[in-house]
């Protein structure tokens, strides 16, 4: 793939912890339904997977954030649980209750008949929107690449949906955690394929995104949600085309786990907004970069509170290298954009003085 | 109050870090929709808001789980939310759909009109079915006495419920802080005078359950809702009748926090199951007392599953004072009776190697 020159390097030099003029940032969700112009097109699509099926439609929205904002990154507009689609179980969005599965897995035999998707046939629409965003993008900011994590997948794959208790998915890892095992080691595999495949596509850094890590316990963590991230980050692409591809690890709910988190081998962790930023740097050592960690729910107040904000945020991480501001969560759909373009500017302003060696 | 002598009490002596034969369990929502017999009752009682505000039939429920399994505490049958319904907000419970508000806390003026309910009259159903349960009781083990924290009980009173995002409470929090410390201020001496009343009507040890509070960011949980619960512990009887009022505070996704909340002066800490007991223990440094930390969910799973479960967490917390077992969590509604029997009768014989000195 040819490809035009980074004219906006931030946010890839501070997930590897190199020098940058300001602060990077970029918001989950930031192509999503605050904005008009998202709800004009997904209302175009008919429905939630015909936007992510579409790579125009799924393009058009990625890039729309970016015509309003000085964001430092765009994120491809997919949804976490593309996997499980592409092995059949039938993804689908109904209103106001989130993801639903038309078929879900409770048996031995739904586990060892699941296939393994080909992301270059069965995830093909994904692929083909990654390539097609940076061809549009042409050099603007990079594009990153996701996925949900093999435990996040299985929860949804075991659940049909979203849970209150999680006692189905639960139930399963307690009482037949080898089974658990299959089911997670197939999925770990079919991530790091859809990874690689998004990377060799043009993902010029990827997250992974563990959004129910943060229900177990900790050593159900690290041997049903973290170990498995750590074999997909072992597995992709780290280097492609001359170009180091960072990876972002997210545990939703996991600030008590950071120090395991960076054992993996990933460049940068996600935060939700529980611990100050200025905890999580000293319990990592600066040794892998930290994106987050506002509130989401600052959005809603005034512009003063959300530039006080930000600027608690940045000097509770102080000086030096490796920040990625980011929200906690995603951006809420009630939010007014106006108070998203104060944010951004705001870290870019105030953040220099942080950056001046 | 003429009471008889207390035959059990593991779960008093623990709480203050004094030797015990064996680790003391009590469950939260121990008297539940789980028991045959509780749904029996409820239905006699026709709504839930009856069963709480009827004596005769809390007693009832509150004693149910002490005839079938070997409980080392008895707690109150009540709600978090009575307080703000004595306030006259209108407390009521819509079929699976949790607690709701008919009136909302929405502006400066609702907050200064609220009135502090007055426990000898506004909540005397409440006092009346401590004095009973623990006549009932006759010293067959402590009476646990409890409240929702004044955080907890503000984002009920502001989101007119449960919430996903919490935006309105957390709009208050983030555009009025004064006024939510006005509001703030008035539910702490509220909860303070009512669980002063509980302890005079016999409640022999309470707990603070705050929700909500891991919702928060670190300094608005220290400012919006530790802070309040300092007050409470600070204002309220800690020695009634010779006898010590030992005190627990439980902040559910708490557990980054651990050293703050200890500071406050609290006897004990509830956990939920995020962290090791062992790591939690390390942390306070054996200068409280630790109650939990089981994940809910174990009680799916077979005999043999929760015994290892129990062995872990009892391994894990070590030899020595101060573990009060529970789950991390209520237990879920769909539990089967005999799960909870083993794991009360394990706790009890398993832990009898840990208190051999």
């Amino acid at each position: 793939m040819m490809t035009s020159p980074l004219k906006n390097d931030r946010f890839l030099r501070a997930l590897l912890r190199q020098p940058v003029d300001a602060t990077p940032i970029w918001i989950m969700r930031q192509a999503g339904r605050y904005l008009p112009e998202y709800r004009e097109t997904r209302a175009r699509a008919g429905d939630f997977m015909t936007l992510c099926k579409t790579p125009e439609l799924a393009c058009e929205v990625t890039l729309q954030p970016l015509d309003r904002f000085s964001l430092d990154a765009a994120i491809l507009f997919s949804d976490i649980l593309t996997i499980p689609d592409a092995m059949g179980l039938g993804l689908y969005f109904s209103e106001g209750e989130g993801p639903r599965f038309k078929k879900v897995i409770s048996r031995e035999t739904d586990i060892h008949t699941l296939g393994t998707p080909d992301p270059s046939s069965d995830l093909r629409y994904v692929t083909d929107a990654v390539s097609l965003i940076r061809r549009e993008l042409n050099g603007k900011v990079p594009l990153i690449g996701f996925t949900g994590s093999p435990w996040t997948l299985a929860t949804y794959m075991v659940e049909g949906g979203s849970s209150k208790n999680f006692s189905l998915v639960k139930g399963l890892l307690f009482e037949q955690p080898k089974l658990m095992h299959a089911l997670l080691h197939k999925l770990a595999i079919a991530v790091t394929d859809y990874l690689n495949a998004q990377i060799a596509a043009g993902a010029q850094a990827v997250m992974i995104f563990d959004t129910w890590g943060g229900i177990l316990t900790s050593r159900d963590y690290i041997d049903f949600s973290l170990n498995y991230m750590q074999q997909i980050i072992e597995g992709i692409t780290r280097t492609y085309q001359g170009q180091t591809i960072p990876v972002i690890l997210f545990t939703k709910e996991g600030s008590e786990w950071l120090e395991s988190q960076m054992a993996t081998g990933c460049d940068a962790l996600g935060l939700d907004w529980k611990l100050p930023i200025g905890t999580a740097r000293k319990r990592v050592k600066d040794q892998v970069a930290l994106q987050g960690n506002m509130d989401p729910c600052i959005l809603y107040a005034s512009p003063e509170r959300i530039r006080e904000e930000v600027a608690y945020i940045l000097e509770s991480y102080g000086p030096g290298n490796g920040h990625i501001f980011n929200l906690g969560h995603g951006v809420h759909p009630q939010i007014n954009p106006e108070h998203v373009k104060v944010l951004v500017d705001a870290v870019h302003e105030m953040s220099t003085r942080y950056h001046q060696f």
